[in-house]
C-alpha cells in the first residue's frame, strides 16, 4: 500500500492518502496505528503533494556504498558515520530545492529510506523488518561547502530544503530486489542495488537501535550510491525507486 | 516565570504547571501559544519532574567556552561546529543517566539552553531576545569512546539518558548575568559567566537561522566552560545556573 500526504490545489489543510487505482482515496488516522478510509477519492493532478509523513528524526549514513560488489569491505566500519537531518530540511516532491545565497551548486544523494513503525529499541537485525512500516525516497542534499573541517557536517546537511522526501511511503516493498537511481535532467546519474551497501538497511538499524530508541516517524536514510553529482540553478533532478516512485526536485537559487 | 512539566507519583499522566511560592500550579494548553491556570497546586516533593519541554530539536555547539576572557579568539569561526542530540536522549533532573554496556564512564557538560518560543528565520543578533521562550539547564552527556575518528559525534552524543534537561525553562533570566556550574559528588568542576563562550548566544542563534527555520519547542545548547569530566556509575552530577535551578542526575552503569 502507499500512503500520501498532500495538500488540494490552494488549500492548506494538510489531507492524508492511500493510491489507488482510480486516485488517491482520503483517509483519516494515524497511518501508524489506527486509521479509515474516506469516501472521497481525488485525482492526484489536482492536488500538492508534501512529504508523506511528518519525521520524529531524520538520520543518515554517509559514504555507504561501492561501485561493485568485490569493493566491499571484509570488516565493518566499528562506528559507522551517522549524522541527522533537521525536519526544517524535509520538502515533498515537486517543491523547489534552495540553493544557498552564498553558494552556487549542492549535491543531490538519491536514497532508500526506511520509516520505522514502532518502539524499537535493542533489536537483532533479524527483528528489524518487523520494526519497519514502510519505504520512501529521499534525497539527502548536501553543500559540502559548509562541511566542518573538522569532520562536521550539520551545517552542509542542515539547510532548509534540503531533504526531499516521498512521494509515497510504500509497505510492501523488498528492499532486497530494488535499485536506487537519480536522474538530473533526465541522465542517469546513479543506478545501484543495495547489495553495495557497505552497513546494510538491517545492519544500520539493528545499530542505531543500540544506541538510541527509534520510534515510528523516524526515518532511516540509507546512503547514497556512487555517482552523486552537484546541482545548478535550473537543474531538475529525479530520484526513483521503481515500486515506490519519482521524487522530483527544481533547483533554484536561493 | 518557571514552566515545569512532571507526573504525580505512580501516575502516568504528563502535566505541566508553573513554580509558585506555593508550591507547582497546574496549568493546562500550550506553553508557548496559549496556556491557562487551573486551580491545582502541588506540592513539588510529591512529583517526579520530567524535562520542562518536548523538544522539537535539541542542537548542541562543539569547544564553545575559553578559560578567560583574554583567550577569547579575534575572529569567530566561519563555521561553528553544531551537532544535534535525539529527543531519546532527553531527561528530567532526578532521573539516572546510564552509561552504555560497553564503556565504564561518560563525560559531564552543564550548559545554558535556550528554548526557542516562535518561528526563526533569518533573524539578525538584534532580533534573537524577542525569538526566546526561556532558558533552561542541559547536561550534554558524551561518550568520546564513540566519537567517529573522522570527527563525526551523532553516535558518542545520541544515547538514550544522554541529554537531562530542567529543572524548570525561567522566562525572565538575563543570560548575560549568570554562571554555568557543575558539581560532581559535590565538588565544583564548572563555574564561568557566559562571556566565556566564542560564539555568543545572539550569534550562533541568528547563524542558525540563516541555515534552518527553528521553530517553538527548538532547544540551543551554547556549549559547555572548561571543566567537565567522566563520570562512573555512582556519581551524581548537579548542573546548576542560579535562577533557573540545579539539575541532578545519579550516573548508572548500563
Amino acid at each position: 500500500m502507499k500512503f500520501a500526504r498532500f495538500t488540494k490545489q490552494n488549500e492548506t489543510e494538510i489531507l492524508q492518502g492511500v493510491v489507488t487505482d482510480n486516485g488517491i482515496q482520503q483517509i483519516k488516522g494515524d497511518i501508524f496505528s489506527d486509521w479509515k478510509h474516506t469516501d472521497l477519492i481525488h485525482n492526484p493532478e489536482e492536488l500538492e503533494l508534501l512529504a508523506p509523513l511528518t519525521a520524529r528524526h531524520v538520520i543518515g549514513i554517509g559514504a555507504n556504498y561501492v561501485g561493485k560488489i568485490e569493493d566491499l569491505p571484509s570488516e565493518l566500519p566499528e562506528i559507522p558515520v551517522f549524522f541527522y537531518k533537521p525536519l526544517s530540511s524535509v520538502i515533498g516532491s515537486g517543491k523547489p530545492i534552495v540553493i544557498p545565497a552564498k553558494i552556487d551548486e549542492v549535491k543531490f544523494e538519491s536514497e532508500l529510506a526506511v520509516v520505522i513503525g514502532k518502539r524499537t529499541s535493542n533489536i537483532s537485525e533479524e527483528e528489524v523488518a518487523d520494526h519497519i512500516f514502510g519505504y520512501t525516497i529521499a534525497n539527502d542534499v548536501t553543500a559540502p561547502q559548509f562541511f566542518h573541517e573538522a569532520g562536521h557536517w550539520m551545517v552542509g546537511k542542515s539547510f532548509n530544503t534540503f531533504t526531499p522526501l516521498g512521494p509515497y511511503i510504500e509497505t510492501e516493498l523488498d528492499p532486497d530486489k530494488i535499485r536506487v537511481e537519480a536522474y538530473l535532467n533526465g541522465n542517469k546519474k546513479q543506478d545501484s542495488g543495495t547489495a553495495l551497501m557497505i552497513v546494510s538497511m538491517k545492519k544500520m538499524i539493528a545499530y542505531l537501535s543500540s544506541v538510541m530508541t527509534l520510534e515510528a516517524g523516524d526515518v532511516i536514510l540509507t546512503g547514497s550510491p556512487l555517482g552523486a553529482e552537484m546541482m545548478k540553478d535550473g537543474d531538475e533532478i529525479s530520484c526513483e525507486i521503481a515500486g515506490i516512485g519519482e521524487l522530483r526536485n527544481v533547483v533554484k537559487q536561493g
